[in-house]
């Protein structure tokens, strides 16, 4: 049995992480093994990676350094996690994948977009996810949902970079069809109907084509 | 008036920070204002990756994650510290630098030289040493002298590694005219003659051709 590979995607105060753990319950409830898993991070080494990059104290990191800082974390995460959950036939539900770095560095910073597409495939190896949620939000919506919380050194940059990360998401879906975009700014149980109708939809296609 | 960029390279137990030391020393007290620093490292950032990477405990670091994380260490490095330390005219002596992922991570775990030329590139913009001076010795009798010192992950590799790394070193040295090999197994004070010789003929000869 292949396992399957689903990301979250979005900007901050998308949802993500609610329906995260609401995917987690509705997958285990049906007897899959899932491995709930987030990037940066994922691993212990990915964990130390995500201190520095997430360190509001660094405001001189550079945009390079950043970017191979995720590229690590990938790599890790990849290899150690992600593949050998894939072999074993489980779910993986992933906060965050190389989307993200081409949203926030490409998009956001304005890194050069080749760069980090060489440097996802080398961190991958290849491995796409088998399906994409874009929660989307406008980030002035978005943010204003986590600003009770401290923000960390991304969560920290204006609104015009949200702008570009928000923008470069929805560039993204339109290239991909593992994507699926969902309106973030519904209620929490309509975002949960809409991911189950795609899971559904898609995972029965999948079957019918098989 | 333009600085000098330094690096030392060389297997384990060379000597490099002993000639390090006397080289900070010599150029001191010529007047001229010195940096001293070290890859993976060099920076509060460098130091945070520097701990993962050598870090004994973490045995299942991957390859490519391990060469991703001495990129950020060295990009932020070169940005942060090298950088402007040369545009102020100041003489900078590192301990390893681009040619040293070469030397370990190419030619020593067999990595993917290209791709490690990639990311020496992307993480110093071009930039090389004026000179690199390669401390060489048999790898047996440079982990001797370093056998009473408790080893970080790198220098626990098996022989044939450390051989692996040396041969690279030593290609690496005929393919480039900046580097200077010089017979680590000699007395401190004879490799020490021998940097000051080179630095002197060079340094020379730079200024004749100006």
């Amino acid at each position: 049995m292949k396992g399957l590979f689903i990301t979250l995607e979005g900007p901050e105060g998308a949802g993500k992480s609610t329906q995260i753990e609401l995917l987690n319950k509705y997958f285990s409830e049906q007897g899959y093994e899932v491995v709930q898993t987030r990037e940066p991070g994922g691993t212990e080494i990915g964990s130390r990676i995500r201190n520095i990059l997430l360190d509001s104290n660094l405001d001189n990191l550079e945009p390079k350094t950043e970017l191979l800082l995720y590229a690590a974390s990938r790599a890790q995460h990849v290899n150690e996690v992600i593949k050998p959950a894939l072999k074993e036939g489980k779910v993986i539900i992933c906060d965050r994948f190389s989307d993200a770095t081409l949203a926030y560095q490409g998009y956001g910073r304005r890194l050069d977009k080749d760069l980090i597409l060489k440097l996802n495939q080398m961190a991958t190896g290849g491995l796409e996810p088998d399906l994409t949620f874009l929660l989307d939000i406008e980030p002035e919506e978005g943010l204003l949902r986590t600003k009770n919380e401290v923000r960390d050194r991304i969560e920290r940059e204006d609104l015009s970079f949200h702008q570009q990360v928000r923008d470069g998401y929805l560039k993204l879906a339109e290239k991909k069809s593992r994507f699926e975009v969902i309106d973030g700014s519904q209620s929490i149980e309509n975002i949960f109907d809409n991911l189950i109708e795609t899971l559904e939809e898609r995972l029965e296609l999948n079957e019918d084509s098989e």
